[in-house]
């Protein structure tokens, strides 16, 4: 049986910025969490939606036609699949997202990107 | 465009428990908002895992064949597809859901059940 996820806890376990730890998996899903600073890379993911929620901070959405989204701890948005966008965090961020197991961060972006590691520590 | 979803928003729309409302998708899987008061109905999914967050509250899962899951505001569980389980809030909970859409909150229990439907007033 899996064992229930601290978000919390699962955030003190690790620093680096960018790069998703799987955390759960519902069928061929993944729940990652990240922490997030500064600026991303613009990209889109042909593919799939993408689901941000945000835990603590706050995270800025650009979208390449339409206004920024705005997300605060308790808040979450769903970017369409090939919509273009860039995450920001000018103060630090920790978020959720939700996305088939295999998503690269980085989308079509001319970059290496993670689709997710296990978060050290875990289970 | 879809919009930001806030949880505490959406919680403030409705009063009804055990009723799933669906406040964004993911592709084929919906995002889905409840309040839960007391003991809900033993069942499983047979073709499904199941997520549950709880955002406000405690949420106990029971599980047939496992210890019971104690679920507090910021942690989350995936019950296994098959896993017989049954939620409980005595004190009542809000919680988030994710599953495919079409999911039945019944399960394969031998009531009627809800796939949920959008929150009252959303959009």
């Amino acid at each position: 049986m899996s064992q229930k996820v601290n978000l919390g806890e699962q955030f003190s376990r690790f620093t680096d910025t960018w790069s998703p730890k799987i955390v759960a998996a519902v069928n061929d899903y993944d729940v990652k969490v990240a922490k997030v600073q500064d600026e991303f890379v613009w990209h889109a993911h042909d593919e799939t939606d993408e689901l941000f929620f945000v835990h603590k901070g706050r995270l800025v959405i650009r979208l390449e036609r339409s206004d920024d989204v705005v997300l605060e701890p308790g808040e979450l948005f769903v970017v369409p699949r090939g919509v273009r966008h860039c995450p920001v965090a000018d103060e630090g961020a920790e978020i959720l997202l939700l996305e088939p197991a295999g998503t690269l961060n980085t989308g079509d972006a001319d970059r290496p990107g993670t689709a997710g590691e296990p978060v050290a520590g875990s289970g």
